[in-house]
């Protein structure tokens, strides 16, 4: 995104509520908007976030060029002052995040923002854009790679992604959350990530029939040799001609170091089986049998569930998209504003009819509590900034809701950790992204403090997000002070 | 698309099978690939094409710049000669499509390239991911539009949308299926069409109190003065609050052209007309209420069918991500390759135990055939390019799979016509794109063509799409020479 001129990527409600506060309010007024989102995509027990790396280069790049403007200016909706304040804009506030590949829960802040109330209000639309994106497809594909037990998931939706961003930044995501590789080159090129591939229907179609097709390729590419059976007949053509060639190699004395079959149609279960057969009885039992086709977490469990004997998934359509829950609900809420003469956070609070959606005030952060023993989360407490704990004193936490659920941690037995990173500082950026392959390491790491409860792809164990006395304390003090009739 | 460079945004088997035909097979052998698609998504009884526009600045701007080869020869997969190949890589062939707007229907291809094997194995990837995400907003789109009756409709997606791309195309589709405004800033600059928006809850949390928000927003935009009411309590607080402030405005005699609340939160059908009774009682029966949160076409009806009084629509996620089916399932097929010494196109099929899955062979176009009468559509029928028709003698369809299911149409009671329109012919662009309005209003046209029958939300009556006879033979003759057994 570095390229790009993103900066009118924004909902245009943004821009007039900014020269309302430039005309009708102290513009410079800080204030603290929290990112979070309130529940996991496709039935999850967790979340994966992703996607701050693009939100860095965003911000660093904001910038109105003078076309901006003059465009802006043919709304009707501007006056010139304002517009002129446009052309000098840059972002000079704080942003704190949870670093991408960490595993995340509902309703703690992913990202806040400390800053003048225009630049902060300016830069909602395309933050949640961009998290709201990655940290979907990362989700889906840590689970579509926990459904495939250790074999490798490969990442093959870009022609039915939504455009060419969500072809590359979810590959990117999908990568984060442990893909072992994605067709996507331009994804390759920007990330140095793996790109995978071999080859498609019309190449077996372009020539005279299909066991010439399969030596040409054999001959091309003799150490990535992973052949199309589908295209005429499966087990009656495709597979008995694909071990003519693996014979073939192994007669001309070419070593066969990574080959095998790719099924794209039929049923899965029943052809790799079949397949494998075929396989071992040739002589080939280390063939690798990958497999593409309509392919998500449920049907990879189900076929492994009827033994197939597929170790290699291409997933396209329902990785890339989500398809079962193609959005991540994001969203960006006040959660204070500084009172100007004694510098300190006023909290502000949005109310509903429905409890979840109201707002947790204040300038918070999130602590992650591990047990000790094992590193597996206990916990997540969402409290306040200049909260202090002492992990070698006991620790009491209570449902937010219900709040006679209580957990008490002895002293010593738990760890703590600070959830929240300092990523821009006075307008700054203070932190560097690390590579892609490194944040999938990471990735790895935080998935292993996930109890297998939570990992579970259906009805997963929740995980508790508790908020601090003080933060409760402050957010019942608020509820109270409006007088709310239903 | 035009600033970027998306050459590399494609499958690496794409790649892969380039080096193939460029090492071992005439690499000009010239071949017909079609895209199409199987099934309209979301049970639509048709689909909207779109993305044309953008799949003309991608192929206009094919070239392997130096790093992209300096990428591809760190893989380890390519040779020098074929590296070298792609330096002076440009596309040279023929595109025809079906134009942006249009109705269309499964089987069809909306896009046909005929081009020399390498340049046509290359676009495959980026071709679908531009016409698969902008067909499948402007179809979910058009059902939205239809839902709402002559309502507007404003797209408000972008903070949920796939990634930048998605927000900025999916709204360009969105326009183009009728939409009457987007609140996405970037889309309007980028395609001249209008931005809509007022403000968040943010605007009243950043002031004392609601009474004042709606005050300073009025006093700021008196002529496009849309109150968001529910931030506390829509009945008790948001409401009177709008009601006095349109009062002042009334009192200091400035004029109330468009203005009014929007509701997003709550059951909107019951608020909306409470809303109304409370606003037509205060003197305002024609204040805009307009409403958001959780929209699409079917909570539109049915809000519609209980009555509310929304009178304008702000739909965002299931929108700009098509939510109940994300992805549009266009494929690209192998569909003749040319001979070199006759320079006949041979027809080429792709075999499937699914019958829904054959390829149609040959060089293809289609011909739509309308009711003379009353201008709407009978069938479509796809045809080979050389087959004449007059519409002065009588004609008789049927249908490709129970073949028995005849129509017969007499001389001078239809008309025909052809879909699909030279776009590049020997690597130049013939064809200049509408601006997005201008598609807008075509694709009104386009949908008055259809039946009720087959706008209808739920189970649509399925429009005709027919194999011509010659087309029909030339199929059934490929499919008896391969001995397929199951």
């Amino acid at each position: 995104m570095s390229e790009r001129n993103l900066t009118l990527l924004t909902d245009f409600y943004e821009l007039t509520m900014m020269q309302g506060y430039f005309k009708e309010k102290d513009a410079n007024e800080t204030v603290i908007f929290d990112a979070f989102y309130r529940n996991n995509p496709v039935g999850s027990g967790y979340s994966i976030c992703a996607g701050l790396d693009q939100v860095i280069d965003y911000v660093k790049n904001l910038h109105f060029d003078d076309d901006d403007v003059d465009y802006l200016r043919t709304t009707g909706m501007f006056e010139e002052d304002f517009l002129d304040y446009l052309r000098h804009f840059h972002f000079s506030g704080d942003i704190y995040a949870i670093p991408e590949g960490s595993v995340i829960f509902p309703r703690e802040p992913l990202v806040k923002i400390i800053a003048p109330i225009m630049e902060a209000q300016l830069i909602e639309t395309a933050l949640l854009n961009i998290i709201n994106h990655q940290s979907l497809i990362a989700t889906k594909a840590a689970r579509v790679v926990y459904a495939a037990q250790g074999d490798g998931v490969m990442e093959f939706g870009l022609r039915r992604a939504q455009g060419p961003d969500a072809g590359i930044y979810g590959a990117r995501a999908a990568m984060i959350a442990g893909c072992i590789g994605t067709s996507n080159v331009l994804c390759g090129k920007m990330f140095d990530v793996p790109v995978k591939g071999t080859h498609a229907h019309s190449w077996i179609m372009s020539f005279p029939d299909e066991l010439t097709a399969f030596r040409t390729y054999a001959k091309l590419y003799p150490n990535a040799c992973i052949l199309l059976v589908d295209t005429y007949d499966t087990l009656n053509s495709g597979i008995p001609n694909a071990i003519k060639v693996f014979k073939e190699m192994r007669e001309a004395g070419i070593p066969l170091t990574f080959y095998g079959i790719r099924l794209d149609s039929g049923d899965l279960a029943y052809l790799s089986k079949k397949a494998k057969k075929m396989l071992d009885a040739a002589g080939f039992p280390d063939a690798v049998i990958s497999a593409s086709n309509d392919l998500d977490e449920t049907l990879i469990s189900s076929l492994k569930l009827q033994g197939a004997t597929i170790n290699s998934w291409g997933v396209g359509t329902n990785l890339i998209t989500s398809k079962d829950c193609p959005s991540f609900g994001g969203v960006y809420k006040l959660a204070a504003i500084q009172d100007k003469a004694t510098g300190k956070f006023i909290p502000k609070i949005k109310l509903s009819e429905n409890a979840e959606k109201i707002t947790n005030p204040g300038n918070k952060t999130i602590r992650r509590i591990y047990d000790k023993e094992n590193g597996k989360i206990i916990a997540d407490l969402i409290c306040l900034v200049d909260e202090e704990y002492d992990t070698n004193k006991s620790l009491l936490l209570f449902d937010p809701k219900e709040t006679w659920k209580k957990t008490h941690l002895a002293p010593g037995t738990y760890t703590m950790r600070e959830m929240m990173i300092p990523v821009f500082l006075k307008g700054e950026c203070v932190y560097e992204s690390p590579r892609v392959m490194d944040i999938q390491k990471y990735c790895k790491s935080e998935l292993a403090t996930l109890w297998e409860e939570s990992l579970r792809l259906e009805f997963p164990h929740r995980v508790h997000v508790d908020l601090s006395k003080p933060l409760w304390d402050m957010k019942n003090e608020l509820l109270d002070s409006y007088h709310y009739h239903e």
